[in-house]
Order: C-alpha cells, then sequence, then structure tokens
C-alpha cells in the first residue's frame, strides 16, 4: 500500500523504515532535515500531494496537527488515517482521533486508528523486539493496520477501545514527567514503583470517566507503555522531569530538546479535562505546578508523597493512614 | 514494644534500625555476622529466648522457616508475627502465613501479618521513602503494626488481602528473574514494558485463583514492588537473572551471591500450584525452563515473547494476531 507518514521526527522516521523492510511505498512529509538526505522514501514538501494514499500516518507533534490538516485539501475518497502521536490538544481538549473528525471534511471516524505502547524509536529501529496496540473503532481498519504495519520486530494487536488507547498513551507521558523529576532528585527505585502504581491508577481513573476500559490501562498501551517511558533514559518526556530537577528552566530544556516532549502539553489539557469531571489527578497537578508555577520540584514530590499514597487507601479495603 | 527479629539480612537488618529510631526495643537472631558488631540493636543465638517480645518479625529465607520454627519452643502467649519474607515455601507449597500456622502450636492466623511492597533494603536503609502494606486477616493486627512500624521514610498502609499480598510480594520475584534475563541479554526498555505487562496479568491470575484480589496485585505490593524489583540493580532476584544471561551457571551464581533469591525457590512452586489449577504460568514456566533445564536464555525469551504475547489477545475485545 502507499502509506505518507506526515512528520519526520525519529518515530516518524522509524516507521518508514519499517514499512519500506515490509515492500510498502512511503512518502514522508516535513521539515527539511539533513538526516533524511539518505533516506530511501520519498520526500515531499507537497501536502496535498501527499494526502493522495491509502494510508495517512500522523507523526506530528500533537500541538501542531490541527494547523496542518486546516491547511491541507483533502482528496474525495479519503485515506485510512493512522495516529502516531500521543498527545491531546491543549486548546480544544481533544484527542488525535477527535482531532481528525473535526479538521477533515467528511471524514469518518470508522477510518481513524491509532498506533500505542511501549515503541521508543530508538530500540524499534535498532530491531529489538517491540509490542503495541492498533485500536479503531472499526475492526476491518484495525486488522488493516495491524497486516500492513506488523513484522516481526514490532508485534501489533487489535483493540477496538480506541478512547483509552488514546488517553493511555497520552497521560503516561505526564507520569514520566514526574518519574524523571524523582530521578532527577535521586529518590530511588522504592519512589519509582510507588509513582508507577499510584500513575496508572490516576492514568484509568481519568480513561474510565471518558469512556475507556481499565484492561486498556492494565495492558501494552497503558501499563506497558508507562514502565518503559519512566525508565528510559531515551524518554523525552522523562528528560524534561530530570533536567526540571536539576535546576533548569522549562524553556531552556524545551529549546535544546531537539524534538517535542508532548507531556509538557498534554499536562494541562489532562488537569482541564480532570476538572471538568470533578476527578482528582494529584501527579498530573504537581507536575503541572512545577512545569508553569515554578514550584520546588522537591517540594512537589514531597507533598505527592504524602498526598498521593493518602488516596492508595482507596485501593485496599478498610485501609487506614497513620501518622500521616 | 519488644521486637524479634528473625534472619540478620540486609531487609532484617534495615527493620531493626528503623524499630530502635522509633523507639523500640529490637532483639535481632540469626547467624555470626561481623558487620553486627557495632549495631545498636541486642543480638542472641538463643531462639527459645528471642521468642519471648510482642512482635516476632520473620526476615529468614522462606526455605528456611520451617525448620526454625519446629526447632522453636513457644512460650505460652505466642507473639504476633510479621512476615518480612517473600517467597513459597517449595516442599509444601505454602505462603508464610501457612508455614506459621502449621508450625507453631496453637497458633492463631488473626495474629498474623505481612509487610510487603518496594522496600529495597538499601534504600530504606538510606532514608528514602518507601511505602508498603501490612496486611491481616485482622484488622487489628494490621493496624497495629501499621502503628508501630511505620515512620516518615517508611508509610505503611493496612489491608485484609493477606493472601493477595503474600503471593503478589512472592511471584513478583519470578518476574524479576525474567526481567534481569531481558537486561542480561541487552533486549531494552520495550521489551521490559511488555514483560511487567505480561508478568502482573500472570501474578494476578494466579493471586485471584487462590483468593486474592486483583485490586492488590495492582497496588503497591503488586505494581509497585513488581516495578521496583524490576528495575533495580540492588535486586537479587533480578542479578541472578542478568548473570544467568550472561553465561554463569544458576549454582556459581547463588554461591557468591551473599543473600538469598527467592524467586529462585518460589518459580518451581509457582508452577506447581499453577498446574494444580490448570492455570498457564508461560513466563514461570520460562524462568524455570532456563534455571532447571539449562534452556537457551535468548530461546527462552523468544520462546516468551512468542507465546506471551499471543496471549495478550485476552487483554483486549476483539483482538487478533496476525502473522505470528
Amino acid at each position: 500500500v502507499n502509506v505518507t507518514i506526515l512528520g519526520a521526527g525519529s518515530w516518524g522516521r522509524t516507521v518508514a523504515l519499517l514499512l519500506i523492510k515490509r515492500g510498502h511505498r512511503v512518502t514522508l512529509w516535513g521539515r527539511a532535515n539533513a538526516a533524511l538526505a539518505a533516506a530511501p522514501y520519498d520526500q515531499t514538501h507537497d501536502l496535498n500531494a501527499a494526502l493522495q494514499c491509502d494510508v495517512l500516518a500522523i507523526a506530528l507533534p500533537v500541538q501542531q496537527i490541527h494547523s496542518v490538516l486546516v491547511a491541507a485539501t483533502f482528496p474525495k475518497s479519503a485515506p485510512y488515517v493512522l495516529s502516531l502521536a500521543k498527545g491531546i490538544e491543549q486548546e480544544r481538549l481533544l484527542r488525535v482521533s477527535q482531532i481528525c473528525t473535526r479538521d477533515i471534511p467528511g471524514f469518518s471516524s470508522g477510518r481513524f486508528a491509532a498506533l500505542s505502547g511501549p515503541t521508543l524509536a530508538d530500540e524499534v529501529a535498532r530491531g529489538l523486539p517491540a509490542t503495541a496496540v492498533v485500536a479503531s473503532e472499526s475492526d476491518e481498519t484495525a486488522k488493516l493496520i495491524q497486516h500492513e504495519f506488523s513484522g516481526p520486530a514490532l508485534r501489533l494487536y487489535t483493540s477496538r477501545d480506541l478512547t483509552g488507547v488514546e488517553l493511555a498513551g497520552a497521560l503516561k507521558n505526564v507520569i514520566a514527567l514526574a518519574a524523571g523529576i524523582c530521578a532527577g532528585l535521586k529518590l530511588g527505585q522504592n519512589v519509582l514503583g510507588a509513582l508507577v502504581t499510584r500513575g496508572l491508577t490516576e492514568m484509568t481513573r481519568l480513561g474510565e470517566a471518558l469512556g475507556g476500559q481499565s484492561a486498556t490501562f492494565s495492558g501494552l498501551a497503558g501499563l506497558g507503555d508507562l514502565v518503559t517511558t519512566c525508565t528510559s533514559s531515551m524518554s523525552r518526556n522523562r528528560t524534561v522531569g530530570e533536567r526540571i530537577a536539576g535546576g533548569e528552566g522549562l524553556d531552556d530544556i524545551l529549546q535544546s530538546l531537539g524534538e517535542v516532549a508532548e507531556g509538557v502539553w498534554t499536562a494541562t489539557a489532562a488537569l482541564e479535562i480532570a476538572k471538568q469531571h470533578s476527578l482528582e489527578m494529584p501527579i498530573t497537578a504537581e507536575v503541572c505546578r512545577v512545569l508553569y508555577e515554578s514550584k520546588d520540584p522537591t517540594a512537589a514530590i514531597h507533598d505527592l508523597m504524602t498526598r498521593s499514597l493518602k488516596s492508595e487507601t482507596d485501593a485496599y479495603v478498610s485501609s487506614t493512614l497513620s501518622r500521616g
């Protein structure tokens, strides 16, 4: 099949190479990039020409998708759209599937799928084994993507829980920011274990409120991706947290990062959605305070351990917390 | 209160120091150990005298508990018993609570509690924050232990799910062996995320079959401890897996390890229990093959990825796996 990938970041380029190995024809649309010069895929800067494809894979920063889509003229028979992005649009509080439905004229959500899971680009590019979930409201669409995109090094499973898979991929980046802060403060692995546990609870709570399934959050696209992102030095979101804890300013970090750390934008969006649903997201709230209100990272983690661990009692029958 | 700790390993010694800081009187019973010479707690080699206490904390290797208990003469008014050990007795397939009920004459299970969670001894000893669960069939017993053992650096939550908490602590050591094998083979963090996800599913399945609650496995004593143990170089079980992957023999590793890696013994016990309940535990089964049947670690992980990831489909609605 003909696949166009919007976005020339590390994940977009990695997927492009995988697809070429699978025998597909791949066109990459993105900013000029020296790293692409010798690449084996077609490159174009003509957005409308790029849309003449069977599958349009979106590997753009989530905050940029809207402006790209509204600048495009889609062909009458729109392609399947596959999201490779993990985040929530800050302005309209939309998942990628919702952005597409609103911004592509006449687009049917049944032609949309999201690919999400523990897939650090660097490892996938090196041929290390990885797994992920392809979610769509349409079984046929999910199976089509699964069939065309999976290979021996990237095993794909289908899911109907599009909402859960998209939210899991977005929200884990926020928890990874907190994991990075803990790593930067050298708090150790005991705290990491507690953070991942409470983080998954917090992600699942919001996901279920928005119609996602808890099994999705316990699966590869939830827990799996969360563990990978919170433990890898290759994770940009974790790196941002680590550098914040080291005393650097957010703007300086983002400018030197090279690629986008989606959690920085998704954190405020998630908190806003949680407020609309009267849900508490203590980790996300502390991450926002550190990022946008200059709260001291040590104080944030202290408040988080105290606060978040009080709510751990919810998870146990007849639990109580002594001596605060 | 007067606390006796059976076992002078790193966790027993760490808990002893915490209790002394809390103002308790602590007696440590264990093998002679040069590291203990200057320690601020009483030491004894007289087992029966050591049992004259309010709380008996068991920090022995699980496979040794039976022989110590049956050699002891308990006072008429038996102390509370707190398990600090994480494993399953290989011979009788018993959890620590079951060992105590069988081996201490007239012992009431209501006086038993288990402390489990992400508590790497080295980090707790350094005063880094940690959290854990105290589980007992009796609320009063759990609250007593919580009250006497918790402090600012070790926050304790109570649970009634003794079965779940004991099994979670035991089974995560087996998954940590597999995580160590993956680390030794340099398979990366994408595989780790998948392994933790499938590992928790496998642990939960056995735990629920034996009467534990799935919420326990999603909590600190389950997921929390699993993440910590699978990611820390201080974990003995993870270290054993890493060294096995590096080509060392199990006997050599165990002899040079200094302390016990409980997962090595718990793996076969868990597999035996799973068989009795007709449950599949693919990760545990592959760990046993590597440890006891000299299976090549690379082949084991390959079979595991293929096999375990086929079963990931269980977790998703209407999932299918294409091209194996």
